[in-house]
């Protein structure tokens, strides 16, 4: 019934199990167990637990990063780029749940980042502070430390993200609700850009 | 030479097992066993390991979660408030860096947030989004759905503290250096600051 290789289902299982439980409590034998293969599996294809986990890590911030690098390529006006990645950004984590609770394990641990995290996270805040650098050039962008500006809101998509499903419990907003998602992402963008703006009232 | 009592030894370790390895990984024998305290303490003297755990959260959100009130209360301009509240949230988690740790592993379980957490969240977006209701009716502060343009930005305190770490890696930005936690902090606050006052440009 289910023509999905061995790699594919151990590369879903691992990813489902290392965001539900975190890295350190998946075990070779329960990824193994769940996904139906047998235990030596996860060595025989990808060579390690950590190789495997690199690996699904990569299949999830790999399209992520390559959205970003390239709504943000065409020509025009900052601003508007800088919306489209955020939007983009939002509308790529809205089909992948489990992905802020994948990083976010790793981002708070304090221990050493996994290699293609902190390539991400690079390539993304480099790609924004690039945004905003272009638009201070071009005297649309308020003045300021182009990264500090970027870091100042790059990472709402990914925290809303993270506390959707709290944001439900606590205040009743939904953001798996097509329309509440939409009205969420349309304040943080507006936000975004009156922030960003170079205006005479916000130029210091 | 130590003479913090059995609770308190408790509440400490808890929080740090709970904050490092999560609820389920941290046994009440991990706890009392790091704590020095015989394995019956935890019930003896706070019923049970979700009593201790409760305990635990309501010591670290607690007095966030007053801070924030008694921040916000001052009579002044609404856009001052809001800063003010950003300020002592960053203030508050700079001394606090376990707090993140311990609270997102909650909101990103997708599971029933421990009431605590759900009761401070509901608490602390209230008070941002009455300040913001407060500076639209002064026409201080742009139109638009207040409780989402509180979630716009709200959330930046927690999600910087979570991912300061990484950010050394990542980018070579180390939030725990004064100056760079202020210029990033400033940077925050500029940005939301723009954001939300009411112009003729950022009117729609």
């Amino acid at each position: 019934m289910n023509h999905t290789s061995t790699p594919e289902i151990l590369l879903d299982v691992g990813q489902r199990l290392f965001a539900e439980r975190g890295y350190a409590a998946s075990s070779v034998r329960d990824i193994t167990s769940a996904g139906g293969a047998n235990l030596g599996a996860v060595t025989y294809h990808f060579g390690s637990k950590d190789a495997l986990y690199q690996a699904v890590l990569e299949r999830a911030l790999g399209p992520l990063r390559e959205t970003i690098a390239a709504t943000a390529q065409p020509t025009g006006p900052a601003l508007d780029r800088i919306e489209a990645v955020l939007r983009a950004m939002f509308a790529y984590l809205g089909d992948h749940p489990e992905l802020p609770r994948l990083i976010v394990q790793q981002l708070a641990a304090g221990t050493e980042l996994p290699p293609v995290v902190a390539a991400t996270m690079q390539a993304n805040i480099g790609v924004m502070t690039g945004l905003i650098r272009e638009g201070q050039r071009h005297g649309t962008i308020r003045k300021g430390d182009p990264q500090l500006l970027a870091l100042s809101f790059g990472g709402q998509p990914i925290f809303l993200a993270l506390i959707g499903h709290a944001l439900k419990q606590a205040v009743g907003l939904d953001p798996t609700d097509p329309a509440a998602r939409q009205a969420l992402v349309d304040s943080v963008v507006t936000l975004v850009r009156a922030g960003l703006r170079s205006t005479k009232e916000n130029t210091p």
